[in-house]
């Protein structure tokens, strides 16, 4: 038996976005078609594209389907021009927002997760809804939205699904997000334009998407992402997360109470219900991720990347962690399958290990 | 009843292709993670990395993922400046290389569909295996390569599938395809890379594709893709593309049977076994269109564009047929599941609205 508590990586698949992608595998056409098959690829392509604005807050029209948040990003960040001439992204923010970014923002963080900018930001910014790693919020949990002198850019892909798309008084300039992080398939996101004018398109060609962005649609993983959409927006609506982060909450209780020296990261803030991430100074995280793999148990360890090889985390450094303690992270993410037995389970694992480590490290 | 005679535009999905989507949607990890889930995402990647090789002839790490032969095509024209520095297409190519060019490919087309290079090319330069609209191939029914001076993308969408992929004495520095062409998900691609070097990246972040094109994997349409490519390269090595030669030989015997001004496209030339392209001058291949959708056949009319209008072929321009008369083409294609059937129903159902269409013009 496996327990996945690896939500913020990417979540297993809902029931609602499998049924529609299964559906769709029977829409035949091209929505380029004018025939009666394109244009019933295409009214697939219009109602997913409603369910996403609806859980994102916003127009129909302002969605751009894109092949994932990190394409998304990149045609944000390609819209640079448009406002100020340049890039900038906080040191916390995801690689597909940072690889972009030029310059520093003159920022500060402290370990309990509060930001504050030290200098008015200029151009155009990113700054996430929702940390990946930490799932710290904003003070106010809202997306964050453009201000005077400058445009953002907010990656609401861990936020979205898991609490209320909410804005402040003004909205960003573009989010962006991605289906399979909440229980949509992977390789399909969305760009979301909230300004007046289209975004010049990256990819260019048949003119697709409104000629925002080119390409046959992936029109199985966009029902899958409408689907998920839609009923991941009523989950929450419905509070379904706030047993969530109970749980979140008595799995960092259990783990406290046999390793005092535990740090979560972000407890005293905003954080989102589903994730803990937990410093355990001198255990390192890549040790404890295989270790509870071998025991059943899928987390991870600060950032992955693609080679598989971990690499300490850059925003609890950002944070004002040091190396030692950064490689010495676990982030825990529970889904809305995720139950208090699972979390009890993997405590006592958990644990176990935990005093293994502690009789050899003494 | 719908008779689906559209598939250039794309394919319906094939059952080995469905199946292996399904299969996937049950694989909860992210390619990226270290954990078992992980490694089990990653293996099911690299299983179709190798299917789609096969099919191309290819190595498997020659192969990038992309969301599409348009973004694969965005990617190679990407590099030109290891090949140059400037990027040209024939007028025959498809938008989506078309879109990227810089000048004019010194080049003759007649109406027969020969194409001649005037001068010699240089720099990076696009080249389609077969034409979308017409199935037009080269004389070889080759791959076009690469040559002195100059370096080539060639398009091998409409081709990977239908005919044996094949290459000259030089492979081309990249190639292009896309899986729902040839019975896999719409919404996945590839671009294969015949060079010394990885390319560039345009979509950058995770690192994922070896760092090649980041953002998360479309487990599904990969799996999809896959699939469909090794089912494909079966049926073109059994020769199950000789019967469908025969049919649209049928078709187009039927039609000049009882249209004799009807002008065939290529067909002198080496073409897809599939694909027909027909210009009845003086009947507009839009209203075609719509008439035979009504009647529940769907076919397409040169190229079609996202907004639902039809515009007259620059393919048929650039080989010389005038406006008129590319306005009124239309491309009737066929797949491994029209029968006999199919296209003797066609016929006979496009003569009754032929003999309309020339009584009222009498």
């Amino acid at each position: 038996m496996r327990t996945y508590l690896d939500h913020n990586a990417t979540t297993p698949l809902r029931a609602e976005a499998r049924a529609a992608m299964i559906d769709a595998m029977d829409v035949v056409g091209n929505p380029s078609s004018v025939h009666s098959e394109g244009r019933g690829a295409k009214m697939l392509v219009e109602h997913a594209r409603a369910q996403v604005a609806e859980l994102v807050g916003c127009k129909p029209q302002q969605v751009v389907f894109t092949s994932s948040a990190t394409e998304a990003a990149a045609l944000a960040v390609a819209q640079k021009e448009r406002h100020g001439g340049s890039f900038a992204a906080l040191p916390t923010e995801h690689d597909c927002l940072g690889v972009w970014s030029e310059r520093a923002l003159p920022s500060a963080f402290d370990r309990s997760g509060a930001m504050t900018y030290i200098a008015a930001p200029t151009g155009l910014i990113a700054q996430s809804g929702a940390n990946s790693e930490t799932g710290i919020m904003r003070p106010d949990r809202a997306v964050a939205g453009s201000g005077d002198g400058y445009s953002t850019i907010c990656d609401i892909t861990q936020m979205a699904g898991k609490v209320a798309v909410t804005y402040g008084d003004v909205t960003p300039s573009y989010a962006i997000l991605s289906a399979h992080k909440l229980g949509g398939p992977k390789g399909i996101g969305a760009l979301i334009n909230f300004t007046a004018d289209d975004p010049a398109p990256m990819l260019r060609g048949g003119g697709q998407e409104m000629n925002r962005r080119s390409g046959t649609e992936n029109i199985v993983g966009i029902a899958g992402f409408g689907a998920a959409a839609q009923a991941a927006g009523a989950d929450v609506a419905a509070g379904r997360w706030d047993e969530v982060a109970q749980f979140r909450n008595i799995l960092e209780n259990a783990i406290a109470a046999v390793s005092p020296e535990t740090i979560f990261v972000g407890k005293a803030v905003e954080r989102l219900p589903n994730t803990s991430c937990m410093i355990t100074p001198g255990w390192k995280g890549e040790t404890q991720v295989m270790q509870m793999d071998l025991a059943g148990f899928a987390i991870s360890a600060g950032s992955a990347c693609s080679s598989g090889k971990v690499k300490a985390s850059k925003v609890l450094g950002a944070m004002g962690f040091d190396e030692n303690e950064a490689a010495c992270a676990i982030r825990v993410s529970l889904g809305l399958e995720t139950t208090k037995d699972d979390v009890m389970r993997f405590a006592e694992s958990w644990a176990a290990k935990y005093d293994r480590y502690k009789s050899r490290a003494a």
